[in-house]
Parts: structure tokens; C-alpha cells; sequence
């Protein structure tokens, strides 16, 4: 396999593409190939602390990483509002374009990416780690499941955390020329995108945002959330933040059964995740207890998810390179409802919290 | 204790009664005395099918139940809409109170109640059983702590069931006339309660329901929702239901910690219930997993909760025979400021979601 392994290069030097380069590494169809960062010297300790082959090269631009003949993928973390920028740039020169989330600022951006992905045959897909867990497959075995989970009623998710102060001054996620859309494009996009997934990713038809979101002193926000609501009654509601400790619900109720996990993002552990499904769970006769109560069901994973996301990446790049077929447009797709709902709800924040229709 | 033991008065003989029957022969300070009901006939069914006593009396009526001098305190399981007129007539008559939630219709009429214990010095109680589970005080220690949990920040709760056809055709819960407030006075009581209590019954100070309210054909909500905002930021949601699968949870975010717990109002064991505590939760170095980990703590009771809420409201009864003391406000308080809470979200749904204060 070493041989075909899709070679990555990374654009940028952020936190997070340390555990992406340790993704590429451990993934069995994939491999480092090359650093760029505004600086040269910064991509040569990163490659250096980050385990990169020997053969690995190191620039002191993004573009030099783009005009590299022996990279075939990109992985993206820059701040949001480099990302159309960037993406388009990449998938012009062919790259395939591992991008980081939020994708966007907003759709109409997202769509430059998707277009120029399209219309250079390079596969798109965004850096949403716990897609590729095999938990979430389990999972979603769970809601498909008429007998034990019967009919999709309520979504609720959360995922905040409580950011330190520098975080607060100083994160790209705080910045208004950076990642403009700050707790709700990072945190509120796990949120939005669980609840598409639970929903098999059907739009909700409308979104209002809660009352009572926090925003930094640059207008970033820091803590909201929202309801969603589709015209068959399903309802949900998600909040996120940067103010409050680490949690990551996903609550899932249909009329035959519950799925809770508190560890949707990033797994308690690296090896085995765990989630909650109660089937038709009912109370004893003098309503003192459940008869069955909820069960766990724990999944384990050779991989972490984020080497399985790397390694699903490849496996489609694979099949372009080897059959010469059309990218997977499954990602692209999901990546854009995931946008236009969080649109909705930064516009329905932005008008006073009156409901949005969602775009399409 | 057997001679001191507070003598109880059933009038009704609703499914919850049989619970609560159980629950007063086993705490340890009270006994069955007498239960009424418009049949005779009824009434002394349910005392053979509910173990009383042999010197337990029987009656055709709720009159001659409150008329009895053998009886202490008297237990109110009957429909919403009859509670002011027994409670405020048990009251009258000397009887302590311990009154089947949802207290009232409203908190005017509820304040009737609130004032005729008052005036005839009686102990008010409403039936909201696991705020006597021991797991709920040790929950509170975790929540009070400022170095494990922090500042209170959101509350999320969730109590669903999937009522069957029988009970969404026949069940009073259903009724316009008999518990009008269907799912919100119901499954709903229990969220609102269970936000207040995570708050210190701090009240908030708005209410907007959320869209997609579900009611029945004669107007009753079978499903609804809220978002409750403090001048201070805290946000809460809730989420009640008929129409959805057994889902019980409340979850509590801090600055510092998350509380998690999936039966909060019936516990899936009757002498053991867990709650999940995480503080000060971060990830590990490359993001890949939680340290630490939320941990779970287990709380076991010798006594069912609906015993110890029995127990309490006896041993406060006793209080008053034997100090002369004057009956323990606490109760009456934290059940009038559900019922406000619970009114304004019916008057914003009614009001199509608008904001509405809370009254006091």
C-alpha cells in the first residue's frame, strides 16, 4: 500500500493539524508528504515535532505545498476566512481539499469551494472527525432501526467547552476577521451536523436562535444556541459555547426509543466509545423503576476516528486516481447543509431571534 | 414509632395512589388510615389490593375521608382541575396536605391552596417524589461546589413518554376539563421542577415556548417545549412529551463542571440511582481523548423515594403535633414557583411564542 498511499500536504501550521499529521501517519493509505507555512522555519520544526518522513518537504508558503507535482491531497486548517481562498486555489491546481470545519463563513463562499472541486474532479470533505468513528456507524444502525427506535420525534445537542483566558483574547475563534462566526462555527457546527445526521439530513424547514447569546467585545459570539424545526413536527435544539465546561451531548428520541452519548466529538477514549440506547423502555408496576433500562453499547476501533476519516479520504481519492470516477459529492453535500443551517441561525440571531427559512 | 405514626387519608383511588399507598406502609412514621371514593365499593377494592390495614377505614366519599378524626394528613391524587376545591377543603378541616403535582391549574388557584394551610396551620407537600431520592442531596453538594461545578451556566431537560392509544383517547391527562394542561402540567412539571432546583429556585425571569407545540383535537398540549433566560445569562431548555420514548434527563453545565442523569424522576433501579458528575474535563494532548473522563457515582437508599417523601412530610407533620411549630414553607414555595414558571410557558404558547415574564 505504501507505494499508492495518497500523499498529504498541510497548509498552515494550527494546533489541530498535529493531530491530523499523526492521523495521515497512522492511517494505512496515507502519508506526509509536505509542510507549508508563511514560514519556512515554522514548517520545518512543525514537520521535525510532528514525525514527518525524511523525504517530507518543508516551504515557507502555502502556494509552494499547492505547486508541489508529488502532493495529491491538501489538508486545510487555516481560519475560516482563509478558507475559500485557499480551498478554491487547491482544488485548481488539483489537489484534493481535506478541509478544516467551519468550511465557511457562510454558503455562498462554501459554494466557490464545492464548484471548484467539481469542476477539477478533486474530492472534497470536511474535517468532521466523529463521522468516520465506527460508533457513529453503530449508531446510526440504532435510529434507522424502526423496531427499536421507531419514528425521529426530538434532537437535542450541546457542545461547549470553557475556553481559558488567552483563548478568550487571543483564538483565531474569537477574531472577527478570522473565524467570524466563533463559538457557533466551531462548537455549533458539531452541534448543527449531529443533528443533520440524525435527521438522515433532511433541512429543517426553519431555525430561530434562542434568546440570550453571548458575544465578545468585537461582536463575536461566545455562547447561543437555536431550535430547529421541521414541517412533520420533528424538533430540535442545540446549544453551544465557549463559556461553559466541557460537554458533548447528542440526544436522539424517537416514539420506540432514546440514543444518548456525552461524547459525540471527541470520544472519552481513543479506542472504544460508548453510547446509550434505550428500546421501548417502560416503568415496573408500581412505577419504581424501568423495565428494560436504557443499555450500553460500547464500540471499539483499531484506528482513532480522525486516522479513519484520513483513511476514507484516501480510499476516495484512490478510487478517482485508479478508476479515473467522480468524486463522492456525499461530503460536499453534508458540508453545505451543515452551512446553511448555521447561516440561519447567525441570521436569525442577527434579526432579533425571529425564525429563518433555511436555504438551499 | 407505630403509635406516633402520621395517619394518611387517600381520597381517590388514581393508579398513582397504589404507588403512594406502598410508600406510606413503608415509611417508617406513617401509616394507611382510611381511603375514599365515590364508590364504596371502590374504595374498599383498593384497600384489599393495597394492603391497609385491617383497622383502615373505607368510604364512599372524599367528604368522609376529610371528616375523619383519625386521620392526619390526606393524600391528593385526584384530577388537576379538583385539587383546589379538596385541598383547600382538607385544609379547612385540619388535614395536612400532600398534593399530587401538577399542584394547580394555575398559580391563582394554587395560592388558595397555598392559603388555607396556612390559615389552619397545615403542612403543604407536593408529589414530586425524586426530589427525595438521596441521589438528588448529593447531586446538589456536586452542583454547590464552586471548585467542581463552578457558575451555573445552562440547564437542559428532557421527560418523554410514548403514551399508548388507550391513554391519549381516555387518560385525564388528556382531558380539557380534568389535568387541562396535558404534557406541560405533566411530563413538563417535572423539567420545570428539576431547572429550578439545578438554580436554587432562582426564578427566571423570561419564558418563550418553542415552536411546534403539538395539542390534541380538544386543545390539550401533547408535546411542547421552552427556553427560560436569567438576567444573569443562564439559559435553560426543556422539552416534555406523550408522544416520544421513556426519556427522563436533566443536564446541568457549569463554568467548571457537568452533571448528567438520564431518570432523574424514577430512578431505572428503586434502591440504587447514578449520576454522571465531569469536572474540570479537558482533552489529552493531541485531542483524541477526555482527562479525565466525567465519573459516575452511584447512591444507594433503603427506601423507595416515594417513601422518604412520605417520611419527610410525616416527620414535618410531626413537627407541628409536637412543637406546635408552624408548617415548613419551603414546600409550598418551590411548588407555587413551578406552577409560575409552568404558566408562563402556557401563556406563551398561547400568545404564538412570544416572550413572557415570569410572575411572582
Amino acid at each position: 500500500m505504501a507505494d499508492a498511499a495518497i500523499r498529504f500536504g498541510i497548509i498552515g501550521c494550527a494546533e489541530i493539524a498535529r493531530k491530523v499529521s499523526r492521523a495521515i501517519t497512522l492511517a494505512p493509505n496515507a502519508k506526509l508528504a509536505a509542510v507549508g507555512s508563511r514560514s519556512h522555519e515554522k514548517a520545518a520544526r512543525f514537520a521535525a515535532e510532528n514525525n514527518f518522513p525524511s523525504d517530507a518537504k518543508t516551504y515557507g508558503s502555502y502556494e509552494a505545498v499547492l505547486d508541489d507535482p508529488n502532493v495529491d491531497a491538501v489538508y486545510v486548517p487555516l481560519p475560516t476566512s482563509l478558507h475559500v481562498r485557499w480551498a478554491v486555489l487547491a482544488a485548481q491546481k488539483k489537489k484534493h481539499v481535506l478541509l478544516e470545519k467551519p468550511v465557511a463563513l457562510n454558503a455562498v463562499e462554501f459554494d466557490a469551494v464545492v464548484e471548484a472541486c467539481e469542476s477539477n474532479g478533486v474530492q472534497f470533505m470536511d474535517g468532521t472527525m466523529w463521522m468516520h468513528n465506527p460508533r457513529t456507524a453503530k449508531m446510526k444502525e440504532f435510529l434507522s432501526d424502526k423496531q427499536r427506535f421507531g419514528q425521529l420525534k426530538s434532537i437535542q445537542t450541546i457542545v461547549t467547552f470553557a475556553a481559558d483566558p488567552d483563548f478568550l483574547k487571543n483564538d483565531i475563534r474569537v477574531k472577527p476577521d478570522l473565524d467570524a462566526n466563533g463559538a457557533l462555527g466551531d462548537a455549533g457546527w458539531y452541534c448543527i451536523r449531529s443533528i443533520l445526521w440524525v435527521a438522515d439530513y433532511e433541512l429543517p424547514k426553519t431555525v430561530i436562535a434562542l434568546h440570550g447569546t453571548e458575544l465578545n467585545d468585537a461582536g463575536v459570539i461566545l455562547s447561543c444556541g437555536a431550535s430547529l424545526h421541521w414541517d412533520d413536527g420533528k424538533v430540535a435544539t442545540f446549544h453551544c459555547s465557549f463559556l461553559s465546561h466541557l460537554t458533548m451531548d447528542t440526544t436522539a428520541i424517537g416514539t420506540k426509543g432514546t440514543l444518548h452519548l456525552h461524547d459525540f466529538v471527541v470520544p472519552f477514549q481513543e479506542k472504544e466509545a460508548s453510547f446509550s440506547a434505550g428500546t421501548e423502555c417502560w416503568f415496573n408496576e408500581l412505577v419504581s423503576g424501568w423495565e428494560p433500562p436504557p443499555s450500553k453499547h460500547t464500540v471499539t476501533t483499531d484506528l482513532p476516528q480522525e486516522a479513519l476519516m484520513v483513511k476514507e479520504f484516501s480510499s476516495l481519492i484512490e478510487t478517482i486516481k485508479v478508476k479515473g470516477s467522480k468524486p463522492e459529492k456525499k461530503w460536499p453535500t453534508i458540508s453545505r447543509k451543515t452551512q446553511l443551517v448555521l447561516d440561519a441561525v447567525k441570521a436569525s440571531i442577527e434579526k432579533g431571534y425571529e425564525p429563518v427559512e433555511v436555504g438551499n
